[in-house]
């Protein structure tokens, strides 16, 4: 397997949102993308990305492979290359090694050793979840921002009647309420068929959402007592989601 | 009580310096403006806001009333609130809450408890402080910051022969000492009827002396071993000062 | 003796990457210029900075002097200067004091004890070293930053065959590799009359490398088991260089 990024951007910032959760990654690699989906130490989140075979210049991959690699130096060596430069990602199967090229203003190559994967690629399973919002991803990090001034959880309460979609946040006598409607300026699209409460993490949407940066948009989908799957719109080039279990 | 900020910028840049002193603040609010007039913990210095009617784009106040707050949770949720978002404040008397509504891309409501205030609003005794001086606030902020590179005080001393006034740090072996006149850029104006020498707090003085971004001047005025008080020139609209006990 | 910086910029710049080696500093002024040449307290860099008399707007040695100062003070100080303010430095014997003086908004004279010298000035023995490169400083930085990632010891290979030099850090199980030829858009000139290999501690040159932005391009010069001889290039005011001994 050969791919190259004509630019790192993409992959450098998706990176840190990955790595607060993962340190390990298995990709999956065919003629169809590179894919990763990992469940993270604490089984709370899947951490999704797809990267298709239009995100690179130069794609050579013959038969299907999967790879395990450390995601956290691959994150410390992404830190020093510029957003603008070409890298590629090559498996070198002798050596078993992973190989990072950047080419900068000098040519730098960079070896990983590949980790025994532990079957830790995740097909995950197919989830109705009835409410659906598209919205600014800047709008949604920033509810998130400010519930985690008060409290460690979020109450998602959509109500049909409206629509409506409330992000509730309690701390011990302090409280948080945000009411989204289908006429907020951030938002684009809302469906509510039925009403669905549902509590989450606020640390872990926090992290996540941190990566609002690399698309302008977000879709968010949930039901009562059901995980949220958040995708953050891409170009046909790559895909960048997670899938985040709910509180009791 | 209801009042409407139509940015929250003013508030916004002022609580970081007034937190660094107050955890919890009482306000007195009637139909001449809100006020905050409190000693810090360590009885060294009072801290002072008077925020006008026209400092609001909505101000409704019936009978004067005095409401205390967490500061430190005011200042963590204003963290969060850009900077032209318009805010209001409200007191809900039955629940015992004060409001803080922020209205951005989507409307938040943060509710805070009030707390029992132990009358911690202050009514300072007027000061006779005949050395004045009115001076560019980021030159103030600019003697102060090189000052505690020396020492932990600073001896001010005014010297109406000149006139001139000087800022004096000694630390173990080195000392720092900066001359300031009426003819220095930084210099709007000087009042030195007579001599004068009192000595402060470096740590306080740079503490709310980083508030210098609110406004461009400021007009400090002492005695020898009183008070500095130092007060930052505003439009009508609020004004932001403190008083600072000398040292012995 | 009495000299006159007509701006901070350039001595404020290099201070931190100097006090990040040598606490105290040991000057050695005479007609031809202010000099430092100390060996850092773990005996395996010296710091060499030469200051000549046209980077001076007054500039008055009568006999050669040697003086030192604590250069972690210096640095404090300094911080707090802007790039553009006129400093002067001044020794006075008589209080066996270094006089700072910054011409800012307003005139803040500084002064710090001389210490005793303990022969700290280092005269070097020249040294053939005949690999030499000259390249983009930035393009350097970057080397060291990314070999950081990986190891903490570099080692330089230079093979006149090419010719080329090539940087390799080697960790446990990853490793990184960097080809430098005469082509690269970095490399301005490169000598390499016969194979040489030597390595070199990666934290050293990486704090010592921190101060490219002083300077567009350096030159290094090295040869087998012997130093690195790192120059900025500079104009004819000012020259700052460091001598790295090998690792075994």
């Amino acid at each position: 397997m050969k791919v190259t990024f004509p630019q790192a951007k993409e992959i450098k910032n998706i990176l840190p949102a990955i790595v607060s959760f993962l340190s390990e990654g298995t990709f999956k690699a065919n003629k169809d993308g590179i894919f990763l989906s990992s469940l993270d130490p604490a089984n709370v989140a899947v951490i999704l990305l797809d990267m298709y075979p239009n995100m690179f210049t130069e794609y050579d991959i013959q038969d299907e492979e999967k790879f395990t690699i450390n995601l956290e130096d691959l994150k410390k060596i992404m830190t020093k290359v510029a957003l603008k430069n070409q890298i590629s990602w090559e498996i070198d199967k002798e050596k078993n090694k992973f190989v990072l090229t950047v080419y900068g203003k000098a040519k730098k190559v960079f070896t990983l050793p590949l980790i025994e994967s532990e079957g830790s690629f995740m097909d995950l399973p197919s989830l109705e979840l009835p409410v659906k919002v598209e919205m600014d991803s800047k709008a949604f990090y920033d509810i998130i921002e400010s519930a985690k001034v008060i409290a460690d959880e979020i109450k998602i309460v959509a109500d049909p009647d409206g629509p409506k979609v409330s992000f509730i946040a309690e701390g011990e006598l302090k409280d948080m309420r945000i009411d989204l409607t289908p006429q907020d300026e951030s938002v684009l699209s809302m469906e509510v068929p039925s009403k669905a409460m549902a509590r989450y993490s606020i640390d872990y949407l926090y992290k996540l959402s941190k990566v609002a940066r690399i698309s302008d948009t977000l879709t968010f989908k949930l039901d009562s007592g059901k995980p949220i799957w958040i995708d953050y719109k891409s170009t046909d080039k790559f895909k960048f989601g997670f899938v985040l279990a709910p509180r009791e």
